[in-house]
């Protein structure tokens, strides 16, 4: 390194006293989640000590987003969400990534970020951006006043349709899917909504919002569009009251198990520097034929 | 772009028939965990509608990393290192990371990968390497043929810890903390390690190993080393029989769940470019002196 | 790992002959940059052992993004925006986190990925978004016919800005600084592309522009705000043809200069999981107070 | 979000003075590198106005990793291996992640962090690694005081090699490829250091070094195993006096070049959730068979 000269205190020129200077440090960095002393350390409140062992995982994850601990209730249905989402399969860039990352010589944390990373708003945002067209539609319910009943939700969600049509949008997220003609999860979510609306757990409005969604999107079509696991899962954490941020960042939780599994299954597999495909299939290319450089190349 | 002529086809040579190369293709990438075909599901042979509703979050974890599901016992165990282990505040770096990443315009899941991407050997890799140091013991016990009795216990840590310190090793992962005299959360742990091992759940044999490392490096000194979460989650999953890749794989899954909290809490917070410090702060420059460009600038 | 059956080929039905399916794996990669044959590699069609030693690495970038090579006058202007590009120092949050990151143990490429991750859209979009803004003012000059002359450029940047605002955008890429009451890179830069649109080498057409743009925001208040360092790089990068995508990119790879040398030097510094204040400052906990877990817990 | 109480503060205890504590914090970031204060920046001394335009790009990552500006010859060496470094196409999981992260929805700045992620110790390293080899043979020189003949070069590689092979290395990171059987870059970038040597720029003594190892790990095999591009650049950021950690770093400036101008003409394909392979393909499944929930499910 170079000599070096103490000669520089780089910042904004201020007139705060020390004691100001340290208070406004300290206030850099604030939250609402986490205390932690020496010898302390309580989640929400709560000592870690007393959450260990008498609080589920799940319910954890819930209280750390929200603040609160859930109902049992409310955690099983929040649970089954997550189960299914677990996986889809290394055909999909997120797993491959993991998997590839590992024969690059990452360790697995690295590798999950690789993966975690284009979980982006193609790949991990369907499930966000169907949450908010729920919100949405319903938003447009109570705008127009059908708090309870959902007499008109047929028309509020035909008329949120098409804004987002107008917009220029031509598919909906959370409905279709690539590979599924009818994707397994989405009945059986279904069904755990259903049966927790009927025990009052939740209010199953956004069921109702998301079936009308299907119905309208399908009408006139030859065959329906289905419901997949992104459409669901919206449904549930809008029910459970979740944000569209909090919906994306949960799903990225439960595929992070997937990506995880993947990745060390990987590492016992083995391999170094694997690409996307054998190399006797290769790749092709598309560019200029093989060419000299310019005579007059001027440097 | 340019223009292009599709003359290329990269490859390595090959002779095989079109059959062959599909076969090879097919194969490169293959997994044991999922099957995914059009409409169906499975994992690790379970069809997911029947994981779903059935099986927890924390039993899925399990299954998706070995294969099978677990007792409702060993989840239990495992559940508890799990909660231990989301959350250590914005002091650590991974958090402080995920918050600035999103004032710097970062989606959830690129502020977690940017995180966890973080959790690299020295922030994420102590409970990986204490499982390691005690398989270490566990195969010195077995090496000199005592696997049931644990009476020559001392003597195969001393031995082991003796062979890193002649390989420069200074401080052992999972004990010690440069914050909290006593880990909080490490009493709590243990305690249900050794119901767990009363029960018949698990063998206990790890515990006794990470107490006899306790206890060795502590020898002499005027203060106990005490284990930290890192050294009592390493007894769990030792005990569990999680590889010491599948135990740091674990932990980022549970400090993910702190991550996308904090994220997420920032994202609420607002703020845009947040640095390290407020800008009154600032940083020290220790380099050369303003200087001007040589006047022999050869260029 | 579990017992394994081979029963599976997961993938789409297909009617295709194991010929059809080679070909369409072969064109699933495809591209115009690099054609790599066993013992030969050219870059857009030059052959790599030609451009070595003839070519400078400022016009391999150029020819990479662009397909063609750059002349000496066009390379010199491209490269004075990356030099300018290369460091703000350790309180922009990409560079404090690339520091993070090595003292977690991370190796200098994944600190460099931490660290890049974080350009998003409010760290590292601000020159891509200006050069938008730039392009949307020269359509609208366009779409009323004034390609030559500017005379109308006012009222064209005008009307831009006020569509912009309209819209709820309430500052502009590319103007003022939290930092600098005068970027001190961009009466430099600004001269340069002066410089080459004199000799011709650029149009001169976005450095009206910019200065338009600037001109228009500061009216009618008491200060003037500034043209920033990606306010002037956005007029260099449209006046040499860029896309607003591939601005966004060399800015990135110019950061990654200064991104690279501070990882380096914390290497050198050492440190072991640097939080981003010391300990002594910590941070500041404003959630609830402590609280025993609820009595009616209900698991 | 909960009701909040300010109720803490967390950090160390402390009896440090309000102005101790400032000077504690301000400290806690320190740079050799970059001078910013209210409308000046320096790098390295320099004021960045003086930089643009009279000193290059290449010159400016010399300067910022370095300290002090190279020489034109220097620089001209340094850049050549650069230029060599910049792609090997998309069958590379960096080139493939970039891509796919890009039709995920990930902005360039995330796929190419994920890309450059991937950069670590196998795919990205051996170009360190074989810096590292190269220093230690130099060192076995200088041990036994063989500082300015290389009589003794042969032997010296040899005990270096052989204590290699002792330890488990089967292969040595710079010789060979997977892919060329004669790389076409090295004989190029050999060429280069040898006349740089001839005219005084390097020593030449590193160059000698490579070949003794491409000569020795060559014995008594059927045919040569030759130096790759990872050998020839090793050899000349050796020459140039960078370090490993450097040398590793320069390689990842300049693969990101390769890496941006893929993630650009993806964005220009299209394409959403592209996996490594067609839907036609697919991957194998070769875990358990589709299984029933165990009868006893304990939960």
């Amino acid at each position: 390194m170079s000599t070096t000269t103490d000669h520089g205190d780089e910042r904004v020129p201020t007139t705060a006293s020390p004691q100001e200077l340290v208070d406004e440090a300290r206030r850099w960095w604030q939250t609402d989640i986490i205390d932690v002393r020496p010898g302390e350390i309580s989640l929400r409140g709560y000592p870690i000590q007393e959450l260990i062992g008498n609080v589920g995982f799940v319910d954890t994850i819930w209280l750390m987003l929200r603040g609160e601990l859930p109902s049992r209730a409310q955690a099983a249905l929040f649970e089954a969400a997550l189960v299914a989402s677990v996986d889809h399969g290394p055909a999909a860039p997120s797993i491959a990534i993991a998997r590839m990352a590992t024969t690059c010589g990452a360790p697995v944390n690295s590798a999950m970020a690789s993966a975690i990373n284009v979980l982006d708003d193609v790949h991990g945002g369907p499930g966000q951006q169907c949450m908010e067209l729920y919100l949405e539609i319903d938003a447009e319910l109570r705008r127009v006043g059908h708090l309870d009943d959902m007499v008109h939700l047929d028309e509020a969600t035909r008329l949120v349709l098409q804004r987002h049509r107008d917009a220029g949008v031509r598919y909906f997220p959370g409905f279709g899917h690539r590979f599924h003609p009818l994707d397994p999860r989405t009945p059986r979510l279904l069904s755990l909504v259903d049966a927790a609306a009927a025990e009052g757990v939740v209010n199953g409005r956004f069921a109702a919002i998301g079936r009308a969604v299907e119905d309208a999107i399908s009408e006139g079509r030859p065959k329906r569009i289905p419901m997949n696991v992104d459409g669901v899962t919206a449904i549930i954490y809008c029910e459970l009251g979740l944000t569209p941020e909090q919906g994306r960042g949960v799903f990225i939780l439960a595929r992070s198990v997937g990506i995880l599994a993947h990745a060390v299954e990987q590492m016992t597999q083995g391999g170094r520097i694997k690409g996307p495909m054998p190399k006797s299939i290769g790749y092709t290319y598309t560019g200029p034929a093989r060419r000299p450089l310019p005579n007059d190349l001027d440097r």
